[in-house]
């Protein structure tokens, strides 16, 4: 398929971009056509700036010929949000991969949106700090993206989530005006958040040049807990026991029964007693000297609700097979149901056994196997719907299962989202959850930072009104 | 003077709060008319709401006949934020004063607006919980006032901000028009963050009648440190040291010479040595067996430094004495100079020296005495300038200073506020410090909530358009 842009606007991009940052063939646009959602759109071209400079040359050419800009980062998204579903340019922020400065006595980094999570934590480390927000694609996902999902990972439990570890922003507009929000600072209340209005928007609102980012130090020590349960019920009671009262752990993750059998299956070695049909992973983190304390001050915790099983893991060694069993999960499910439905809900913890006790209902009354696991220390549970491609009638089985699972986890006070964003994937969904008032609200907002409705089209919002 | 209020809105109004919840007479409003800003503006009525029914329907007449609505809590604010500088209706929150729910395991609390601080302290600490923003007016200030301005005080260096610990809304529209935004769980991304805007905005957008707040554990037990340098340029420098790497205190403020002569003559007995002309306040908190150890070592640190005194305060007695000498600060100062200016600035911790040698220079050059203290290990510092009401021509030259300190600031990438907001008191200076782009849309986004401008008219922006 050709590229659907007239002459003049490619023209007038790789002048924005130089030759070399513009992509126009087939195959090289197929490169971006993809993410974690499963999900295919071809962009019409992709360009990929080197400076904030070429990112407003993009913006500029975008917006006076109205067509949609699409930030993409490492493409790890799970919703679509990187997708060009209604065609245009996919401004891929690879190049602008900078990490600018660090400066440990204000606990601050300055980065580009193209920076990979991974190697900013590298750098970081030698600093002896670190960016708390973590999600399991750090290897490859890039700050931008972080950015724009507000997705957290593990760490979240103690830390909070990605707003709270951004400090200000370099964004440019929709028609390629650059803005500056927020700072320097870790206390500041000149004016409206719009730091925290930008975090989270997907890239619909403006698109992030440069990002000061808030450090937390890395902890001397970590141990990793392995707790296993006779069932899912007493797990999720266990969980609110722990969050109940006392210091949180810096993780607490939980995988299933289906999940711990894909565990098992996997060949990683992890052992695991096997009457279990339920594992909680906690982390705890400290100084060398309190970190085994505190290791067993939260097993003898958990040991209240009568595991199986409650090993602390004291080699880092175990500690890291436990840990890339837990990450392997997501990729592992892909490959055995490449079209599964990937959902991140979150319920108020006291609710995860209600949560747990309905997905189960759920999966026998529809016949749609469930496989959970997640952060269980903040009730952000990982839902896969698995779709078997031999069965033609899976698909619509599906949907009614997610349906159903969304209307549990309204009922039980929870999100549909706490980290994957909503994308396509969920925006036919929202107004379920949001008070119509906000909605209306939040689209406005849109239309006053996007009039043109260039960045992004077509995510978070089921129509736009115009 | 009469009330202006046309005899028509009064019954309105008497209607929609029951006629003990309007206060007409002047006595009665004269007590609503200053906060903290020393500035006083009668308002034409203060309505008493006792539900946000009640707070609906004040809006609802007010909104019908244009008069602006002033959100009030114990008028603790050091800007204005709750007065009628353009006269109307003060919405006076103190009968929407009730702890709606504390659920441990979710680590939240629901609360009306009204309910005051240290009264949410207590009933928290019975589940072993709080919630870490605690302004030093914690006796007497309300949840709705801190959601309002942001304001978190010295709690802030470990726990971050008041917009992180705060899960959700309900809020009522400048029509009435009640909506709800964010929920009940610590993770949710489904639309932009509409919570996180409201949260400093003033009272300018919309008025919260409940909000779900984030708890966290109570520490089992605290340290004071208290730490004495022969000047504030070395302890500035050890600030900086102490926040560059490692744990970082749960609190670390200091006080400048003047402040330190303050406390010496307050008759509250802290020790302190004679040549000290810089003290630093340092808490460190874990469990009983850990605390001591911290302390230790947080002083092992700062003794790099050079400090004439570093005593780890062992007794719960004399760690509370000092903390009420640092918090009786701020009254004392009143006193001494009622007109007073009192910025609460915030740079990088990193500029913190250059800061306090820039203080100097303007105090010296200007002839404005300068009292600083506060929050150094977030960089925000009450800067003081003291007037003599004795001295007719002083009101200029302490204007005069007020402008070098905010340039000082600005330049040293700083903030003009970290945490007593714009208001009146600051609204004219916000464009030096904010992109014109992002203060444009700000004022854009007052208008998409509030069209006919009736919420918190005057405060933040200086001019608005309509």
């Amino acid at each position: 398929m050709a590229s659907e842009l007239e002459p003049a606007v490619r023209e007038a991009l790789a002048n924005a971009v130089g030759a070399d940052g513009l992509l126009i063939g087939a195959a090289q646009r197929e490169a971006y056509a993809r993410d974690n959602s499963g999900r295919r759109f071809l962009p019409w071209a992709v360009a990929l700036p080197a400076t904030a400079e070429q990112v407003a040359g993009v913006l500029r050419v975008c917006h006076q010929a109205a067509i949609p800009v699409i930030p993409r980062g490492a493409g790890t998204g799970c919703v679509g949000g990187g997708l060009a579903v209604q065609g245009g340019v996919v401004l891929s922020t690879q190049r602008l991969n900078r990490i600018l400065a660090v400066e440990p006595a204000d606990r601050l980094a300055v980065v580009e949106p193209g920076v990979v999570h991974g190697e900013l934590k590298e750098r970081l480390a030698a600093h002896g700090l670190f960016w708390p927000p973590e999600p399991s694609s750090s290897r490859s996902c890039t700050i931008g993206g972080n950015l724009a999902m507000c997705s957290a990972g593990p760490n979240a439990v103690r830390y909070g989530v990605t707003r709270h570890w951004v400090l200000g922003l370099t964004v440019l507009l929709a028609d390629g005006t650059r803005m500056r929000v927020g700072g320097y600072t870790t206390k500041g209340v000149v004016g409206y958040d719009l730091t925290q209005l930008l975090i989270g928007s997907e890239g619909t609102l403006a698109v992030v040049v440069e990002a000061i980012l808030k450090l937390a130090p890395v902890p001397e020590a970590r141990r990793t807990l392995r707790i296993v349960f006779r069932d899912m019920e007493q797990a999720a009671l266990a969980v609110a026991g722990v969050m109940g009262r006392g210091e949180p752990p810096s993780a607490l993750e939980f995988l299933d029964p289906a999940a711990l059998a894909l565990l098992r299956g996997s060949g990683a070695g992890i052992e695991c007693h096997p009457e279990g049909q339920a594992l909680l992973l906690a982390e705890v983190e400290g100084t060398l000297e309190e970190v085994d304390r505190k290791a067993n001050g939260l097993r003898e915790r958990l040991l209240v609700f009568d595991p199986l099983e409650a090993v602390v893991a004291v080699s880092e060694q175990e500690s890291k097979k436990i840990w890339s069993a837990r990450y392997a999960l997501s990729p592992t499910l892909t490959r055995l149901a490449p079209r599964r439905i990937n959902e991140d809900v979150v319920v108020p913890v006291s609710r995860l056994a209600a949560l747990v006790a309905g997905l189960a209902v759920i999966a026998k009354e529809t016949g749609v196997p469930i496989v959970s696991f997640g952060h269980a220390g903040n009730g952000n549970i990982h839902v896969n719907l698995l779709t078997d491609p031999a069965d033609p009638t899976q698909e619509r089985k599906v949907v009614g299962a997610l349906d159903r699972v969304f209307d549990l986890v309204l009922q039980l006070n929870g999100t549909l989202s706490g980290e994957h964003g909503v994308g396509i994937m969920k925006r036919d969904y929202i107004a379920r959850e949001l008070d119509p008032g906000a909605l209306a609200l939040q689209t406005r907002i849109k239309q006053l930072f996007d009039p043109r409705n260039i960045l992004n089209p077509g995510k978070i919002f089921p129509v736009l009104h115009h």
